[in-house]
């Protein structure tokens, strides 16, 4: 049977950029690094921060923060604040699925982020509409879930084109599903060849520390 | 440790609720329903329409249509009419997150409605955005999987108050992740106490009957 594809309208408006590319400056300046964390709801951002924020603290002792981004409630922040006890705001976005460059300056602004060497944002779980807007982030990274399935890049090439790393979790949950490590990584490759990619579990552990070695030479170069 | 709470600015415009409200009573004239179902990227939309066609082809003679929207691919609809042998359209939102009621007409004139009795709008997968938009649909379901966690309706409670009917896919998968479908029962009934909850795995089956009885008795009482 033959598929039609129907290409429909598009009215997207944006001028984000410049302001991003100010506050990367005035980041650099305060040595703050700012890394943006995008993936689907539920394919565990908040628990790979959580590991993350473990590893990098066996490793050195990089000042950290953390900001939640979510459309409503405060579970995260809170999550955050408790178990891995580094400052952590929630910031609501009053319905809108993304964060923008001013967005994050005013979360910088409320958790302090002169004070701190490393600051993450958990952006709006959405594999659309964090991608078209440049948080002034020094580096992007994308969670998928094995959960998800190896096709993703396909379907939400954006994203995956944005990223600077990709971080695939859930890899313990991979008997029970359908998810081809060579296929994921060549459909990526579709899209992208540059960013690394880590196969972790921050459930389990599995594969954290790569992925905390590579994100704290990132953040020791930048800090040089 | 406290946590900060910080309420974004929002910039959302729209006008659609007139023009779903005009489809929606063509379609009606024309006896058609339209059903519009949403989730996360990755939580078994696809397969659960396999199996939805498949279990109303049981039960009886629906003629039965699928508009697949992506921002990107259309693996989903040569997925449809390769396994389900129904007539579909893949519509590609160029980058747009959601669809509208004049996109899901540009759809449904292209699958040719008037001569279908259902027809189902995957849209893109993404628990913000496509709740925003009334695409003129008679009904909206919502599908969650397993491994997203059952504290979604906390994060995204537009999508969940928006629903007509509320899957939960991926049953099979439960006994690895922490889901628990009491607490997923209550955070529901947060934002939405009037949507029936049908647990399912489109995978093995389990669940499918009682989701397609109840469907198919909508469809038929709304033909009548």
């Amino acid at each position: 049977m033959n598929v039609k594809t129907i290409q429909l309208k598009k009215t997207i408006l944006e001028n984000n950029d410049q302001d991003a590319d100010l506050l990367r400056s005035q980041l650099k300046e305060d040595q703050t690094y700012y890394m943006n964390i995008m993936s689907s709801p539920g394919s565990g951002k908040t628990t790979t921060l959580l590991g993350t924020i473990k590893g990098l603290q066996q490793l050195a002792g990089l000042k950290i923060g953390v900001m939640e981004a979510d459309i409503d409630s405060d579970v995260d922040a809170r999550t955050i604040a408790e178990q891995a006890g580094v400052p952590s705001v929630q910031l609501h976005t009053g319905g809108m699925c993304h964060l923008d460059a001013d967005m994050s300056r005013q979360g910088l602004r409320e958790i302090g982020s002169k004070e701190l060497d490393l600051v993450f944002l958990e952006n709006v779980g959405n594999l659309v509409c964090p991608a078209e807007f440049d948080t002034g982030a020094v580096k992007s990274a994308v969670i998928l879930s094995v959960p998800e399935g190896d096709d993703k890049p396909l379907k939400y090439p954006l994203m995956f084109r944005e990223a600077d790393v990709v971080l695939v979790n859930k890899i313990d949950a991979m008997p029970a599903f359908d998810f081809d490590m060579e296929r994921f990584k060549s459909n990526l490759a579709g899209c992208n060849d540059k960013a690394p990619v880590f196969f972790i579990s921050a459930a389990t552990g599995e594969g954290m520390d790569a992925w905390c070695q590579w994100l704290n030479d990132e953040v020791r170069e930048y800090l040089k």
